[in-house]
């Protein structure tokens, strides 16, 4: 299983998350490049630290937002989109060299994740900007037409499931802000990290149990409370003897 | 003798100089990479259009600055500047690896150009920036700080003459805005040009000849009159019988 | 009639259209105000120049969107986006008050301008923004939520009416990019005009007659042929005896 | 006596400094304008809160830079620079207006605060912004080239001192980095504060006695310990029976 998260989130004066708690805990770090967050100097310090503790690098690509973070839809030309996708991931690169790595796979932030699970021309421009650099894995939401149309490109389809967010009975994330959107209870979180882990499957929002075969976990930093889950996910999955490491291994 | 100019410097809606006419004049293509202009998609199109023609793409490197183009100068922390070069070259090779050919060299823009000639810290960052990336040639002022630097770090430093720009005796170049300091006559700047081209020579604003060794000529294309001066330039050198090809050729 | 159009769009470096031929015909003029468009400098040029010939000004709101020329619908949080107008507004103020006038009135541009014909949120975001401000006129398309909602609110809605678009026999404007959705025949632009002002009416592109009270013309002047239209539209209506104004007149 | 301290210096996502700590401790809200730090909806929120308690609103100017938080020296064109500050009071002044008050004072930030002591062409063009706007009162170094052009055209010059910085025997600031370039210790800060409030002098690095008659304490808000400092600085001058308001009222 891979523990993925985001780093690399703050922006000049600006600071966001704990990066250094986090690169202890995951085996694959989602860096900023620049669109939403990640100043160059930023994706520096960033790639140089996911490098040296074998975390591999991801480049957490985004519209380009940073007064609303990435967190708003924008309705981008698509072959544009395509553009700013390769912009970024060219950016990282560069930062994952000078650190001895390579940029090992490609997520969408924020909304732009949201939009490729529907939008067929943006997820396509996600996939068209991606291939654009080079045959790299991306992550997404299983089920979305993001995996879909980039597994028909040839990519390798990374699926994510989440330990801390409520799932309906379809399989779909609960919007945020309804009631059981967001798991804020250790032990429930680690137990969904665990039952993702070993049976591929998740107990949704009505009880009942469903399939959820997952290559990545995604885990929080941006409070205290998430480094917490992170940490006891991470712990209790060593424990069980949950094998973890990057999905693309880094260089 | 190669013949550099900047292209790509539009930026979403606005457009600035003409690329297609530079395109057939020049060997070597100053491709902005989004500080001071170039939005991915223009980079793609300036990166696509420069390789189909056999013109080699350099990575114009600038300040962060789309409000004042990359000509104020910014008191930038050396760490930072250095990543923010390496941030777009990075960028540039992604949309130069897509059109098949790769970021050959690397030349600053504007104020950060005038800046390394004399700022020290600044352009041991630019120099950082480079090789952080790979060694790159770069261009930029005979006896400028920057070109002794990047020599000494064993960078090919590629020096550049203006054929449109008045000279003092000293070889500096005269302000902006002072007299003498822009050639508008398209004899005296084709002119100028052959002597570089064929003795490494110019006239100084008082008359005197001095030595001017140069690698490149740098034509602009912003104005109408700019474009018809590169292109007679072009044509004269060719008359001549002056070799003219990239100084670092084109993958 | 009032004949409005859009100025101040460059950005630092960058021009575009033609503020000194449009100044010469309209009479409100809709000043960009750094969003999508138009920095400090070039806001003050445009309201001195604005205000020395008695021409309306105008806040043209906008999403934040230099890259997309606000062209792109932005998902923003309508809280968010009613601080961002008066935020633009206040900015504008500075500049017309410092010309010995005042803000007039305001208009939504491109994407934030078609999002509110229909988007409840972000009209009655646009119409908050305003109001936080003062109560000034507000321009835009006749039966739009937006005017609605302007109207409801108090604030004087001003119908605005477009010479060179093509409209369905429902008074909608024709998509972009659809046949007849652009008129480009002088004849045609000026006979619509005429029609407009004289009987608040325009033929259909079904050849039906139908009602359109306007209050406000909207002229081009981003290319060349766009403010020989504009130059024409004003020719004859002053011809035509059709008394010309801003319709929220400058202080 | 008048306290100030620097407010909504926050960007979307990302947050900087306490604000409901320092608005109960100051006088006077330096509030971000956008150029180095504060969204609209931020600007929103700190005039809102700064009114409802009586501190009086003070527009933050900077030079435009979000990435380098207004902490680099910029070669602004001073024209250019002008309209920046006039564009920045502007859009604050529609803030505090819609909160019931108004902007009652500019405080240039970081380098451009530094920039002014000395740099007369961008002084006056900071002078010649605030002048477009109206007149209002301006904070800066005692004895810089800014408080004197402005008082020369007509501005009331407000002396601002600094309770936790060390000062040379001139009455300078001791540069950032150098030793007791900072007070750290609570005490210390304190008793300069009542020094400053009471007898209008403080205690320099080589432990004499200077005059330094200021009109507004600056206070730190950007760390835990500063915001200590702010409330024992405040609680201290009160029990010494220092009247404590704006020097600027706020409408």
């Amino acid at each position: 299983m891979d523990l993925n998260s985001d780093l690399g989130e703050g922006f000049g004066a600006w600071r966001l998350g704990d990066d250094e708690a986090l690169l202890d805990v995951v085996t694959s770090a989602n860096v900023a490049c620049g669109f939403h967050a990640g100043d160059p100097h930023t994706m520096r310090r960033a790639c140089t630290a996911a490098h040296a503790r074998g975390v591999a690098i991801g480049a957490q690509v985004s519209y380009r937002d940073l007064a609303g973070f990435g967190r708003r839809f924008i309705d981008v030309d698509p072959a544009e989109l395509a553009d700013e996708v390769l912009y970024q991931i060219g950016a990282l690169e560069a930062f994952a060299r000078a650190a001895g790595g390579r940029v090992s796979y490609v997520k969408p932030h924020g909304a732009l994740y949201n939009a490729v699970v529907h939008h067929e021309a943006q997820a396509r421009a996600v996939v068209d900007g991606v291939r654009a650099f080079g045959d790299l894995p991306v992550l997404g939401l299983p089920g979305s037409v993001f995996l879909t149309l980039a597994e028909k490109a040839g990519l390798v389809a990374v699926r994510e499931a989440f330990a801390d967010r409520g799932y309906a009975p379809d399989g779909t994330l609960l919007p945020r802000g309804t009631e059981g959107a967001l798991l804020t209870d250790t032990a429930a979180v680690v137990g969904r990290a665990v039952q993702l882990a070993e049976r591929g499957e998740l107990v949704a929002a009505d009880g009942t149990v469903i399939p959820m075969p997952a290559d990545s976990l995604c885990l929080h930093g941006d409070t205290p409370g998430a480094v917490a889950h992170a940490r006891a996910v991470r712990a209790t999955l060593e424990s069980a003897g949950v094998p973890l490491a990057p999905f693309a291994p880094p260089a």
